[in-house]
């Protein structure tokens, strides 16, 4: 079926076609497996010489659209002519969720037939080499990003229920800027917003946390910067507590540290004894287990979120590891595992990791220490 | 009309409605004057009892719709359970252009009646005094960034057709680095990739630049970092020349300089003598005029694109300043004014300020030199 998008490459569908940055809004055909482009006259220069011969064909239509005699914007007269050009009036086109309800509505009017999928590329699920060492690579930076904050959390003193770095305040606030710095240096950013939350703002696994943090009480740590370049993100979980942890907490992190690697084996072996091929919900049921079995809940309280998703040009993207999921993990995906435990008066502890699936099995490639006390 | 917006607020228009911080999309419905909202029960905690009691009010919905016997997502049958509730079949809503078209198409489906609109809300093209403070605080920091660019071109030198800063050539990607560490401290970020061209890469508006900059070339600098607590942007351009510039360059620099202080100076006076209310297009054929008198061309090469648009939680929002706009200024509006001169053979210059529309006049928000040559 042809495939239409009409957006910059920001999006990750458009990044994922074109691979080259162009910030403004264009349409994107993919018809008879050649790429179709229709962009601004002013753009033209962005797409190297070879990129147009090997895979886009460049195709100026928008002074023939200009000149339709319709009262309608530019961009509506020219997804029409693109439209009529390619006789695609009457066809079945697929067209991303997030394709613009007012040009739909104008198409269809006009006999259009648009189907909405999501995923509009099943295959960005599968990685290549490529972007296996982007995102490998995004890691080793964002670890980077975590060894700065295990340094400032241990260099800190504990004065009156506050948490000192020199001399000064510990806050989340602070931790988040140190952490960007080291991030903005490795050309990524922290394009979401990361999470440093503490006390009990990390019974909320999306609080990004504010404040001074506390000691004795979990801090959490989720960072996932993009990479300026080749667009792709990391995603990393860490749970500190700066001090002593409390009796509770100590076995919320041994519970969720357990069954993360607990999900983590799961992955390369199927029911049928294969070694790939196993269910997404199955890996997310294997974390589930070992946490009721450590006496802790899964639903309002407890195990309140998914076990992970996968990783890529989208933070959160295919496949997905929740309890109704009916993806199949398989060799290339990318995919974060991460348990977690949240009490609202207690607080939160979250680990994550990103896994590769392989042929024969699984690869960690956060591969970094998960202590959970720093003294 | 109600409104219904489903996005989370990175969303500008969610932002704007609820303003505060949450990273999963949720639905908003704009109902008889009161904002409803559907939110995951995992994030109840993020909205402070203060902004639930005076104007947002919280529906848990979620585990009626979970009971719904439909094959079909979760957030369909949410979406179907606040439709039924508020008895919204049948009725016209006001959805963004940006709503879901796989959604969009199970509500009509079912006798709903979206009616896309942009901008949703059009109120957010007049500013508040602490909207216009957030961008004002942006510009400052701005242009911090600014001073570090000049600062670098100034203590740099040239040699065999480069520039070197301490013994290194000097490229776009070291520049952006050092403008992205001063936005980071300040709290701002450079979300949608500033540009930094040089050379040929300057005739192309969009082209953001990379590699060693040029001597006696124009180097464009395009900024618009976003405010991590406040959603603003800033959005501010300057053209440099390290050397010596060419005279058609100087020439170029003068007459965008001439008509963007022309297109300045019309905007508080209407047609009618009038200090407020004059048409957007009338502003953009100001300084449209000017640089056709210089000498200079519009359209295909020359001034090619519009002469500003509004800026505040989206980097471009209404109202647009082109040759085709319908959008009349008003007081609170702001606006860039940033015409500029591309030429492929020679490179391009562009300069832009943010103005502030008043009722009596205007305002100049960014008030920063506008040298061309640093030597």
């Amino acid at each position: 079926m042809p495939k239409l998008i009409f957006a910059s490459t920001r999006d990750s569908d458009m990044h994922y076609a074109v691979k080259i940055p162009i910030t403004s809004p264009f349409f994107l055909l993919e018809i008879r497996g050649q790429k179709l482009v229709y962009l601004d006259k002013r753009d033209f220069g962005l797409i190297p010489r070879e990129a147009r011969v090997k895979s886009i064909r460049l195709e100026p239509l928008a002074d023939t659209a200009k000149k339709l005699r319709m009262k309608t914007s530019d961009r509506n007269k020219l997804v029409y002519t693109i439209f009529k050009k390619n006789k695609l009036f009457g066809k079945k086109i697929e067209v991303p969720v997030h394709f613009p309800l007012d040009m739909a509505d104008f198409l269809r009017r006009r006999g259009a037939k648009l189907v909405p999928i999501y995923p509009f590329y099943p295959e960005r699920a599968v990685k290549t080499e490529e972007e296996i060492k982007y995102i490998q690579e995004n890691l080793s930076h964002t670890k980077a990003a975590f060894r700065i904050i295990e340094k400032i959390l241990g260099q800190s003193k504990i004065k009156r229920n506050r948490i000192y770095y020199q001399n000064k305040v510990l806050t989340s606030e602070f931790l988040k800027q140190e952490a960007e710095y080291a991030l903005v240096e490795k050309g990524m950013f922290d394009l979401l917003g990361m999470i440093i939350s503490t006390g009990k703002q990390t019974a909320i696994p999306h609080h990004d946390g504010s404040g001074s943090l506390k000691p004795h009480e979990p801090i959490v740590c989720d960072i996932f910067p993009r990479h300026r370049k080749t667009g792709y993100f990391a995603d990393m979980t860490r749970t500190y507590v700066k001090g002593k942890p409390s009796e509770k907490v100590l076995k919320m992190h041994n519970a969720v540290l357990k069954a993360q690697l607990a999900a983590i084996k799961k992955i390369p072996a199927s029911p049928a004894g294969r070694r790939a091929g196993v269910q997404a919900k199955e890996v997310y049921e294997t974390a589930a287990g070992i946490i009721k079995k450590a006496g802790f809940d899964i639903g309002e309280v407890g195990f309140i979120h998914s076990l992970g998703h996968g990783v890529g040009l989208d933070i959160h993207e295919k496949p997905s590891l929740k309890a109704d999921s009916e993806d199949i993990l398989e060799a290339g995906n990318v995919i974060t595992i991460e348990p977690g435990l949240y009490y609202p008066e207690v607080g939160g502890v979250r680990i994550e990791d990103i896994i590769l699936v392989t042929k024969t099995g699984c690869k960690n490639l956060t591969n970094y220490p998960k202590k959970l006390t720093i003294v």
